[in-house]
């Protein structure tokens, strides 16, 4: 069984009893029902992922940022060049890129991995070196990868989140990197959701009306192309590496029963795939942020997601993600510190 | 001088070449230019506020939590008894409520002021014995305070952030308790932006259907008996003593250029009066979260302020500022730690 296979076979159901234990402790403690909002949603999310009432606090966290290239670039997509992929795994390893700042700030620890950067990177400590090719073939004219590719980068993912677990990380974080992935996320995200592509197709790092529509075009024929095929094609036929490897990445956090905190438009694409192969997960997934990219939006819907935050980022890296993951740790917090009513001695309404 | 007309005279303008150096930082760190979104904003403002670019991170962090009652609670707008304020009062000491909770999250410190609670109080640790008076008056039927009093609870405001600055602080961070302080949160909302009480008045901590229509009423009434007053007699008039702090406070940490995240509704009630007695506090504040209060919405609004989070939550106590803080403290370290595009060896778009 590969290592992707094993943790859609230990997927477990969320803990119903325990969920229903952390709302009736909200009740009890020592403020008016349901004025924490969203954080009780979160809290009692928690409780079932964890199977245990108070839930235990998601830390340490572990954010993985997973990097791939991808041959829709010739298309003209995006005006960044295919070797910022590259210098960026460098940035995330020499510590100076957004998401090292965010991760440190919220305590987390960042990991890179090369699932499928074009070039050979040099060894670096946090940078795990599992190449399954060279940047995914150009999406507009064939097939972006193989079936056997997409297994294997599912692979990477499910690996790294079992080892990222087995290390101590009692939270998962997703991040990537990837010039031309805001072009694969949002034909996967069309092709996932039905929706058309020039409802999901947005201008990720900042492009020009002519860019803009060629994207959605290329995203268009995309899209006709992978219809009426099963899952795992639609992701072998439109990518990206990094975007498959996201995917088993999350299956993998929910098999180990940890709540998985998910980014931007290209976290949401890996979630739609692994919603796809796998429901089961998505109940420990937590959206981190609204990226300003319509398809993240467009694929939150779907699956019926509200994000914590909204600040009209679309960085990507993990960043939204990192920054939201104080939010879910306060939340099991609220449940394992607050005083009762009865225990502060505290009047009940007249 | 008073210790609030000190600190109105100390207020002095935002530095907007601080904020233009960091505007243009912004533009030449590892990211596609504004792909941080709001987190990008707040450290502009930030920069502006210390007058430093980048801006040192603002940390510590003091929650100061001004605790007052309110006479109102005669006209039966709220199901809770008025002993549950001192109750909280205890319950914040004691370190077991939702605000301390998520400040030791957010590495805050806890600083709990008697501004006006009706019962003396046990001296504690933490807790600042600075009573101006029992409790207000009904705003109902009478002023809810003295010109005076009011004048005196805006120095003890103005005076606790001071000491919290001299004592290392560097953000402030707004609190509340007060039973009944909605309703006179609703009215002076109503008061000082010109809406009407049904569109600022909310259900507080969760009444009935004639609880809320009662409250309206009292809303209505008490502020049509305080229009063609100036805004220290709108305060007077309508209350409350900890909001009348929270006003004072909210300057005195402007006038230390200490940036001083606001909490829900009656923290936005104080920012109110804050902002019609010395207009160029506003820039030093952030709005932490929406409150589901429509009074919060309705100030903000007034204001031009969007805030930071969106969660759902209504609980007051500075429990949604505290939440809000570690994106304050985000903005500054990616202004502070992230690489430069040079820096980092990334190339530019083509």
């Amino acid at each position: 069984m590969t290592a992707f296979e094993h943790a859609v076979a230990g997927l477990s159901p969320l803990d119903d009893e325990a969920a229903a234990e952390a709302a009736a402790l909200h009740d009890r403690l020592v403020k008016p029902r349901a004025a924490l909002g969203r954080l009780e949603t979160v809290g009692i999310g928690l409780a079932a992922i964890a199977g245990a009432c108070p839930p235990p606090v998601p830390e340490p966290a572990v954010v993985a940022v997973f990097a791939g290239d991808h041959g829709v670039l010739a298309e003209g997509v995006t005006p960044w060049p295919q070797e910022v992929t590259a210098q960026m795994v460098a940035a995330f390893c020499a510590g100076g890129a957004a998401v090292n700042v965010l991760a440190r700030h919220s305590g987390a620890e960042v990991v890179v991995v090369d699932v499928g950067v074009a070039g050979d990177l040099v060894p670096a400590p946090g940078l795990l070196l599992r190449k399954v090719r060279y940047g995914t073939a150009n999406l507009a004219s064939s097939p972006a990868m193989t079936l056997d590719e997409a297994a294997r980068a599912l692979d990477v993912g499910a690996d790294v989140a079992a080892a990222a677990v087995a290390g101590g990380a009692r939270c998962l974080v997703t991040g990537d990197m990837g010039i031309g992935n805001t072009t694969a996320s949002a034909a996967l995200i069309a092709a996932l959701t039905g929706r058309p592509a020039t409802e999901v197709t947005g201008r990720g790092t900042g492009i020009d009306d002519i860019t803009y529509l060629r994207k959605i075009l290329v995203v268009e024929s995309a899209v006709c192309r992978a219809a009426d095929n099963g899952p795992l094609d639609v992701l072998a036929l439109l990518g990206g590496l990094e975007i498959a490897a996201l995917a088993g990445f999350i299956v993998g956090g929910a098999a180990a029963r940890v709540p998985v905190v998910v980014d931007g438009v290209v976290a949401v694409a890996g979630l739609l795939v692994a919603a796809a192969l796998a429901p089961a997960c998505v109940g420990y997934c937590l959206a981190g942020h609204r990226s300003t990219e319509p398809g993240a939006t467009a694929a939150l819907e779907h699956l019926g997601m509200e994000p914590l935050l909204d600040l009209g980022m679309r960085l990507g890296e993990g960043t939204g993600a990192c920054l939201a993951l104080p939010l879910v740790q306060a939340a099991a917090k609220v449940l394992r510190e607050m005083d009762t009513l009865d225990s502060a001695g505290v009047t009940g309404k007249g």
